[in-house]
């Protein structure tokens, strides 16, 4: 045995992480080890109070502080045009852009039969109560162009059809700085169908 | 402001792990958001009692949780023979190896002038202690063949001179699967150096 139990769980903490292996967990366990206590214990209070605090907006399922979130309490932003998202960062993404002005909704994921998430595991019946009881003029579906994603577009564009809203998607196409050489098939395929008259 | 303040700090605890940049760290925040509660708790409880169980042996000065070590206390290992190292996980890197049955010292870093680490930073004097205490045959210098850490073997080296202990280091040369082509040129000056009659 080469690390001690307490030492081996402290490694798994880590190990479960997304993104960490093995030597990056070891590392990650002996930097904690090697931290004063007042800091470990800071460390602590702040995960603490994160898991306390940060939930999910009642609305747009984005985590937040306060409920209903910033984005959907802001009178500024327009409520009637909803994008749909995958994970919390693509809110943040597309908030970086400083270019939309409608409100978000989180799904936590996609339909993704592999992994076993199913409609259900996502947050689309709240998206559809906010389409039935809101004035939706239009739903921007910015799911990444995966195999999952386009089943997940789909589907929810299906469910939404009844309602008579305007669903669209975000385009999908050759990358600003991007060449053509090094573009994937699919992707110059789908620039190529989804061209606009200039 | 793109995160929230309890949200920011949570990120900022990830970030300051080696090896972890931006992204990494906010996917990493995202993880224990997404965690459940029990699950945090677990990994917060692991933490801690990382950190009350897990201590330095008052011999090697390794990281353990019985004093002294497992090693420090396992009879069959031969006490006279001392190889000194930088980190824990150089422990666990040559006992990997099973050929060595001697015991250790851990000097937690080596000299590094630009990173304000002096001798007095490091446990030398410890290992003066059980040199002038105890019945050593050999003192094996490991520590990583760069200009810190060879001006550490050189500093501690000359500490033991008057103790008349033999002090040996680690060969330094190509290593094994190693291809002499792609060998830079120090390593190969060692190698040459430090060459052996067969």
């Amino acid at each position: 045995m080469l690390y001690t139990q307490s030492f081996s769980k402290l490694i798994d903490v880590f190990r479960k992480m997304p993104g960490v292996g093995n030597k990056s967990a070891v590392r990650m366990a002996y930097h904690v080890l090697a931290m004063p206590d007042d800091e470990v214990q800071e460390m602590i209070a702040t995960i603490r109070n994160a898991k306390e605090k940060i939930g999910y907006c009642s609305v747009c399922q984005n985590t937040t502080e306060q409920n209903p979130c910033e984005i959907c309490s802001n009178p500024k932003r327009d409520s009637s045009v909803i994008c749909v998202v995958e994970q919390p960062k693509d809110v943040v993404a597309l908030e970086k852009t400083r270019e939309y002005y409608g409100t978000y909704h989180v799904l936590h994921g996609c339909i993704s039969p592999m992994d076993s998430i199913g409609p259900e595991d996502l947050k689309i019946k709240e998206l559809l109560e906010r389409v039935s009881n809101g004035d939706i003029s239009e739903i921007i579906m910015a799911i990444s162009p995966s195999i999952e994603g386009e089943a997940t577009t789909m589907y929810i564009s299906r469910l939404l059809k009844p309602f008579g809203v305007k669903v669209t998607r975000i385009a999908y196409g050759i990358p600003i700085g991007g060449d053509l050489e090094y573009a994937d098939q699919i992707t110059l395929a789908k620039a190529i169908e989804g061209r606009r008259e200039i």
